[in-house]
C-alpha cells in the first residue's frame, strides 16, 4: 500500500480530485478504485463505490473497456414493472461493482474480478412518462445537424446501461447478467462497445486518428455547475425536474472515422485540421496541452496560426459554460465485405444541460469544422442519467415520488 | 525491478519456462515481456522479442486481447509479390513489436505502447503453391464433423495474422498498419476479435460459460515434440516439408456458445457435462487442476463419477501425443436483432501435426461430448505457422528456397 502514490498519474489524480470536488461519496474506497496495488493478490479486484449522491462512471477515471447497451421498454410495462426493473438493476449493479455475483448469476465465478467495474443507468422520455414524472424538453432526439447520417440501428433508446471496467471479461459478464434479468421488461435496441488506452503512465489518451483526445474539459471544481444537476447548474441554466437532482445528461454519438482518406493527409494538414500538434496535443500557438490556443496569433505572413475552420477554434467559445465532460471510447469493428476499416469513436458526453452546453458547440462544429471531412455521425441518443442513491434506495426512485 | 518475482504468477512462470525449454530466443527480453514493472514509466512498453527460431505468440503467455485477420491472396500475386509482402510484414512486425512505428505508419504515436504486442503469421495452401513449395496434405479444410455448422464468413483463408497485446489500442493499430500495407496483395476474408482475463494474480482463465479453460496442455518440456515442427516432432509423427522446420500448425475454430440454454442448467449438471468442478476446475474425482481425472472412479451407487460422455473423458486418451497447445479467446459480439447473446470462443490450437494431434480429439468430441448440446462450431480454418527468422531474414523465406 505504501507504493500507491507512485501509481497515481497526473490524470488519475485529477480524476480523483474531480470526484472529491463533485461531492461523490468516494472517500477511502474511491482512492482504492484508482490507486490499485498491482503487486497484491487483489489485482483486478479494485472496486468503485456504488452508493452516493451521484452514479459512478461519469467522473470516474475512464476504464479501458466500455459497452453501451440501449433498450426499448416493452409496451406492457407499467410504473410498477419499471420500478421492479430499477430495483433489480440497483441490487445487482451494487453486487457486481463490489465483486459479488448477481442475485441469480449463473456464472458467479466471473464476478470476482470487477477491475473498477461501473454501471451507469440512464433513461429516455418513455421511461419518465411511464413513471408518471415530468419529461424535460431536451430528453429526445437532438436537432438534426447537416453532417448527420444517422442510422436507426445506432440511435435512440428508452434506457441505457453504460458498463465500464479495466477487464473486458468483467464488462461482458455484467452486461450479460443485467441484460438477461431485464428481458421481460425490455428488448435490446443497440449495443456499442469501445476501448481506450489505460489510465496509467505518462501517455496521453489518443483516438484512432492518432489525436490526443479529451484535452478541453470542465475543471473538477466546475463539476457541480457544469456536470451535475443541482444548485450550481440551476444558477447557470435554470431548473430541471426535481427527479434529476444529482443526475446529469448523457449524449452518445457514434462518429465513424474515414481513416483511409485521413491517412492520405500529411502531418501539417492534420495538425491544421485540429489546431493542435499531433505529437503532444499542444495548441499550434504553443503553451501546454491544457492551455487555450491563441486564436488571434498570426504567422510571419500575417495568416492566422489556428485555421479559421480548425476543430479547436470551432469548438471553443468565450462562453465558459459551453463545456462538457467527454468520456469517449474508440470502436474498431470488423469491416463489411470489401471495406478496409470500420472504426471511429463512441463519443460520450455528460453535461448538466444538453440545450445550453452540448447543442451550441455541436452546431458550430457541424457548420464549419475541417474535421467533418473525415468524420460522420451515424448514431445519436440522449439520456437522463439518474441521480445516485443512498443506502436502501434504488436508482430512479425520485421518478415515482 | 526487485519486485518482479512477486508479479510472476504460476501461469506466467510456466509459460516463461515453456518458452525457454522450447528454445525461443527470449533471454532477458523474454523475462521483461512477462514480468513488467508496473510502477515504472515504461508501463505498457513491455515487448516480446521478434527474432528467433520460432515466431512469438504461440508459447507466449496469452495477452488479454487478440484480433485474428484472415486474408485471400489476390490472383495476380506471384512468388515475387508474395516475397515482397512477407518482407514488408517482417519489417513492420519487428518494428511494431518493439514499440516503433511501422515504416509508413500514419499514426506513429499509437505505436509507442506495444504492451507485449505479438504478431504471428500463418499461411494456407495457396500461398505455399504460389511460392513454389511443397503443400502438405493437412493444409486445407478439416474433415467435416457432424456437429459443424460452418459459415464461409468465418472459415478458410490464404494468410492469417494473429495480433495479440495487453492493450486493445495496440492491437487495433498493428492490425491497421499491417492490413493497410498489404491491400495490394490481399483482401480481408474475415476478422475475429477476442479477449480473455489477464495473466496476473491467482485467478484461473475462464470462458464465458464460467469454465476454467485450458487446463490440459502439453508441458513446456514437450513443446519441441508436440508443438514445434523439428527433430522431436519428426520422431513422433514423421516428416513435414523442410520449410516448416521451426514452425507449427494452427487451427482456428469459431465456437458459438448457446449461453441462454446453458444458463438454464443447474451447477451439478454443468459439472457433470464437463467432468470438472466449476469453482476451481478440479476433476470431479479430486486432485489438483492439472491432475488427470480418475476415469475408473465410481460413486457409492456404482456409477461412474465422470460421466461416460463428459467433455474431459471424451477429450482424453492414453495416447499422450494427442495433445495440443490451446490459446483460446472469448468473443462477445453485438447480437443480431431479437437475440440476447452472440458469444463464444475463438478456439485456437497449435500442434506439430494436425492429423495426428488435433483431428482424433476433435473427432471423439464431435461424436459424443455432452458439451456439444451448448456449443456449435461455426467457423474453421487451418494454417501453417511460419518458422521464426533470424537477423536479416524474413518470415517465410524457406518457402522460396
Amino acid at each position: 500500500m505504501s507504493e500507491r502514490p507512485r501509481r497515481l498519474s497526473r490524470r488519475t489524480l485529477l480524476a480523483s480530485g474531480a470526484a472529491g470536488a463533485a461531492g461523490l461519496a468516494v472517500g477511502a474506497a474511491g482512492a482504492s478504485a484508482v490507486g490499485k496495488d498491482p503487486d497484491s493478490q487483489d489485482l483486478g479486484r479494485s472496486t468503485v463505490p456504488f452508493r452516493g449522491a451521484h452514479q459512478a462512471g461519469v467522473t470516474t477515471a475512464p476504464q479501458t473497456h466500455a459497452t453501451f447497451v440501449a433498450f426499448d421498454l416493452r409496451d406492457d410495462v407499467d410504473a410498477d414493472g419499471l420500478r421492479r426493473l430499477l430495483r433489480i438493476w440497483t441490487d445487482d449493479i451494487e453486487r457486481l461493482m463490489s465483486g459479488r455475483p448477481g442475485l441469480t448469476d449463473t456464472e458467479p465465478e466471473l464476478a470476482s474480478r470487477p477491475d473498477r467495474l461501473t454501471v451507469t443507468v440512464g433513461v429516455g422520455a418513455k421511461v419518465v412518462e411511464v413513471a408518471g414524472a415530468e419529461v424535460p424538453g431536451w430528453l429526445g432526439p437532438l436537432p438534426e445537424f447537416v453532417i448527420d447520417r444517422l442510422e436507426s440501428r445506432w440511435s435512440g433508446g428508452d434506457l441505457i446501461l453504460q458498463v465500464c471496467s479495466d477487464d473486458e471479461l468483467s464488462v461482458s459478464h455484467a452486461v450479460r447478467v443485467l441484460t438477461k434479468e431485464a428481458r421481460t421488461f425490455v428488448a435490446v435496441r443497440w449495443v456499442q462497445r469501445g476501448f481506450r488506452g489505460p489510465v496509467k503512465g505518462p501517455d496521453l489518451p489518443r483516438n484512432l486518428m492518432g489525436q490526443v483526445d479529451g484535452t478541453a474539459a470542465p475543471a473538477a471544481s466546475e463539476h457541480d455547475r457544469l456536470v451535475w444537476v443541482g444548485d450550481g447548474s440551476r444558477q447557470l441554466f435554470g431548473a430541471q425536474p426535481a427527479w434529476l437532482e444529482g443526475g446529469t445528461t448523457m449524449v452518445v454519438r457514434r462518429i465513424a472515422m474515414d481513416l483511409d482518406t485521413w491517412d492520405e493527409l500529411d502531418r501539417p494538414s492534420r495538425e491544421r485540421t485540429i489546431g493542435r500538434r499531433l505529437k503532444d496535443g499542444r495548441p499550434l500557438t504553443g503553451g501546454s496541452i491544457t492551455d487555450d490556443p491563441d486564436l488571434e496569433a498570426r504567422d510571419s505572413n500575417g495568416l492566422e496560426v489556428i485555421d479559421p475552420f480548425a476543430h479547436v477554434r470551432r469548438a471553443r467559445t468565450e462562453d465558459r459554460t459551453q463545456q462538457f465532460l467527454r468520456r469517449p471510447y474508440n470502436y474498431d469493428d470488423p469491416p463489411a465485405s470489401g471495406d478496409l476499416t470500420n472504426a471511429g469513436l463512441v463519443f460520450v458526453t455528460f453535461q448538466a444541460d444538453v440545450d445550453r452546453q452540448f447543442i451550441p458547440i455541436q452546431a458550430r462544429l457541424a457548420e464549419l469544422d475541417l474535421l467533418n471531412q473525415w468524420t460522420t455521425p451515424i448514431g445519436s441518443a440522449v439520456f437522463a442519467i439518474l441521480p445516485g442513491t443512498g443506502a436502501g434506495g434504488f436508482l430512479g426512485e425520485a421518478l415515482f415520488s
